[in-house]
């Protein structure tokens, strides 16, 4: 058994096996780049928390036009090998000036995206008792890193990205354990605590001042994959709770103002305005 | 309190709570190595997909090279350090060529594991009415990587090497949240969504067309240290789903084809054959 | 829209936004630098397990000297700099001599607290039929990772440093999807297994020999933000096991002595010591 | 003075002292690219003597076809900038694919640089009394490091680009003093020892077998702008040997076959074939 | 011969020969450091020609802005370790404010720098011939690399800086074989070609358009340790040419106005104004 | 013109032109690795001033044994590369064990070996007037780390090496242009100034308190190569000066006590002792 003929043997499977190799890098997003990105893109967000590079009024200026220089740069090339993808069996388009566009005007965005973040950053604050200080749940809550990177990717895939959002959205499951869709609707003032197994599918949507707890599915009652355009995840309505380890399912299913979910409890038809659902 | 003295503490500490110290590094498997070597080798299986180096038509058999060759090298150290620890109170073995047998025989396999993990991407793509592509789901399911991982250190488990499959299942666990033990058997066309939470236990059977959602357990009802030997965890049988939450204990449990589970259940005995089981 | 105009506006946001913004990194603790100190510090714990680097008995007085400066030297500067910022609006304090004290006092600890992880890894070993050896325990299991860090963390909030305990259990709760807050009393010889999903608050009180399995929530019925200072997690005491996915709320709820808590169980009231609460 | 007002009067240099700037640092060839390109045609030279990287049968393929594509890709680029730099004020050139064949064809003549250099190393080796083995010339000969980069740069100096030639013979003339212009014509085994301070002129043409030592100049007599393309340096003819410290001038100046110049020597016309000048 | 007694002896060393060991590196220049800085001036001076950073219209002000905050930082603690050192026996000095002064007026002083390098690199590409392009100059002649290090150091020497003006230049020194101590005066347009072997001492003075070939020294007749304060070097007045290997010697020599001093030469005595002096 | 064809040509090359090819990394001792072992052999010399590295009173034990350790384990396996690839015509050695055995000799030595270079230090800083402390001399003198580098060479070059004595010496005669050869005898206090040029022969001798200057070569008349095994380079006796320049040529040719040889000089034959010889 020689080296060689152990490497053609992995070459003649990558012809014939073709549904998951690259053709070439350059034809789909790269992990590794996406992540470059988040991690610069939240860096922009809340300067001088994440990173041991020191930021002070004499260089902040440099390291902000920097990082959004990178941001824009490696940004527009992975967003346009991601147009270029979804494109290919239609008709062309002039992918990297539409790349381009969409990672400026997320730039463009980054105020109000931070005025959003910093409500979530409050709610987060008030709604745990365990949290002394605004700081420490920017440094330390894995629940604001979920929403902060949700809020960049649903952006992005409102901008009508594919792909990428995911990748972002993935990668943050992947570290604080919570899955939220980049497609999903939530509102402001988002609460998430501990957070591990929370999953927000693709058509969820949610108001103001929700709080959210681990283990807490908002899912789909049927998974046929032809359903895939329809609205298969539960409303969640503006101050509502729900404890750990719900489970709400299905498109139709709306939880009314204000209502209170308890812990472990298995929900699948709408709950009124103000209702409390014990198991 | 001087720095010398406290360094002498610890190197005392060292000298006399010996059983969680190492002799040597050499003589265990390194967790970062073992990790390199999970890199490595997802990038064989896909190509192009998970790192920032350009792969083409040009160059893809260079790095295809070198990578064999570093896993091989790598592995076959990592190995050989496994099959030496565990034999140290018995006779001794031919463990460098034992070991570098078992890292040719993985490579040798790869296009057999490679045929196996498309018909994996095939089964998560039709399954999630939210996926939209074979890549996307290469390039940012969580729930692949499980598997993928799973498979390869499923391989070196059967050859028989200690240590070093659990520790690329519980590196992807770490990564995942989804917990499945290399001495499990697993069919075809697995498929798992979501993933967080999901823990599949050392002598769980799984047949062909199974689909796993976030937090279900395939447990064992004892978990005394002298049932180490006999089968602990369920069987799952052919075409069987199992939602989020599910609970399935005991070696003797079987969920027989095609069987549904609900969410949230508790199961401890048998489910015959097409059985839809609610809480 | 010109490049220079969308950095200035993202500065402008700075400046009004003020609540996420750091003026300095030199006043809050870094995240990078605290994640950099844990895993010299497990290094310590645990020497030549967790590296690449080679430990033998030529060098390891050398290694363990460069870990022991190292650790103290950015350790002190860290909580330094939580002390200051604590004490922002109040007296100051000779932050710096106060910071270094501490971390010398960990160092000094270290003895005794690879003492109690040695009964930590006894216990691990113990309990799950699947584990093989001591070692494996070390290299490869999640919840050992999250007791020694949160073992670590505990002995820094207990000196009275604010953020940084934070910091090293949220960073070990992305990893292994273990959530222990480092204000939780944990006994001797605990022993958790899978792991994913386990909460444990601020408050909880567990007392020596106590299991606990994946899924596991220690938490609170109210979570106002005045009952801050309130015991609002349940006390678990010796010899207690808790299985998959138990609720357990309350900081007047009691487990008794020995008592067995079965899986996806939902408890807020006490329980005497020896019973077995069932689903 | 402040730190912003600073950065604008650099700002405002830059764009008034034009000259030494750079528009953008894609338009002219980079000194980090061009040195990285050496130093990868160099290991293709000699393989397995110049980096830690462990060549053996196994992996030689592959890291040679590595280096390949490296090389040719890096190589292209930096050809393209120079090549659109020169052309700059007159007709467009397809630049990209005339670099592409320029990379390609250095690979291409690779094999037969080989030979020559080997024999460059063989008279290395029989010239100097204290050289122990063609290997030790290899790996610690700073003439040879020169003579190779020269004999690879003016491959390139001969297909037509400009300024990459003399960015790779004044790198190694930084690191051996031995200042080779890429113009000059050198036969084959060619013999330097020691090297420092040896100045070798652009029109310089040497003979086979020739022999030069320490501190030697083969200059020019007039250095007029305007003889910019005339012959300014002598000829050198074959069996020639000159010792150190001798100063040869002009272009008319030709030192014929076999003629032995002496240390120190200061020649400025020509010396029959067979004479020995001594100062 | 054990590890540990080799390494008592080294110690034991280390406080008897005391000269040649630094109490804490904190205490004097660091060559590492100084070396950063130096690199990160000469991307300052050229920007887009030395690194393989990308520079452009976008980018310039954020990476210029950067490098000036960097050089100002490291360069401040550079100075004050050696005010710092040198005032050690004397009376304190408020040595970081003097540091961080001398570093600030460096910077304001670099568009003047840059100005009169301007006039260094047309007097290369005028002065040589083989020389295409001023591009061709900056990037690949080492003549001007120590020109321009010299100007940079000289500029911190007449600030009264000790030690890091000579770290400077013998860095410079070492990467072109050209030797100029930092506090000789050197007037406007000065051309270096070849350069190897140049030598340039501390209290020679030097006009303008002066052209300066290899191995030409300009040194002391005298090297009594007691003639440091005095003029122990020659003085070249503008418009003189230099020619390979003279030797001119002697701080009361000097070679008037456009005098020309053939190659190989031994000055130790006056030149009058326009004279050709040859072997 | 295809690449696959491009390699397979140069893998053809690499069997015909089999001189200059490595069979394998590990027979023959590496540039990479020597010139490591060189840089923390000066660190172990000069602590404090050649890294960026931070040493004090708590942490120079432990750097130190830090690089005792990677010294020998380096260092060992190079020599023992170097030995088995002389002897390989020969019978066997046991090459590990005197390979470790010389690692370990030579640093036992370094006490010894600071205390000479300690007098070279005082040597350099007695005899430059421009010299303002000795810290100046160690930390930027070219002249000062060549010496340091030969000593060390020359150690291990007695204690019968081969290669990798030259390896160093060659590196350094790059950094510096001073190309000192392992084989000389060089006695205590010998001075360098400038250095660029220097050339010490393999067979030279030099005695105490000598001064060299810039340029000089102490060389051999004859360059046959059956010469190898004779004293081909001068002998120069205690006292001696030589200003820059200066060619001193023959193994018989001797410089007695305390003469002065001027720059520029040609000197064939003996010269008595306390002679001046000038021009």
């Amino acid at each position: 058994m020689d080296m060689h003929s152990l490497v053609d043997k992995i070459l003649d499977s990558y012809s014939k096996i073709g549904g998951i190799n690259e053709a070439g890098a350059e034809s789909f997003p790269n992990r590794e780049n996406v992540v470059a990105v988040i991690n610069d893109l939240q860096s922009l967000v809340f300067p001088g928390y994440r990173t041991a590079e020191e930021v002070n009024s004499q260089n902040i200026r440099y390291i902000t036009g920097q990082r959004v220089n990178r941001i824009v740069s490696m940004l527009t090339k992975e967003i346009q090998k991601a147009l270029v993808y979804e494109k290919s069996a239609e008709k062309t388009c002039d992918c990297f000036a539409q790349a381009e566009k969409i990672s400026l005007k997320l730039i463009e965005a980054l105020p109000e995206l931070r005025r959003i973040i910093h409500l979530d950053v409050t709610a987060l604050f008030e709604g745990d008792p365990a949290a002394k200080s605004d700081e420490e749940v920017i440094v330390s809550y894995p629940g604001l890193e979920a929403i902060v990177v949700y809020r960049l990717a649903h952006f992005i895939h409102k901008a009508g990205v594919p792909v990428i959002p995911r990748i972002m959205t993935e990668y943050i499951h992947g570290k604080t354990g919570i899955d939220i869709h980049p497609g999903a609707e939530i509102g402001e003032s988002f609460f998430i605590d501990h957070g591990t197994g929370i999953v927000i599918g693709e058509t969820t949507v949610i108001g103001k001042n929700v709080k959210i707890y681990q283990g807490v599915t908002l899912g789909a009652l049927s998974v046929q994959k032809n359903y895939q355009d329809k609205k298969r995840h539960p409303t969640i309505e503006d101050n509502v709770t729900i404890y750990a380890n719900a489970t709400i399912l299905g498109g139709e299913t709306v939880i009314g103002k204000g209502a209170v979910i308890g812990g472990n409890t298995w929900i699948i038809k709408s709950v009124p305005a103000g209702t409390v659902v014990n198991q």
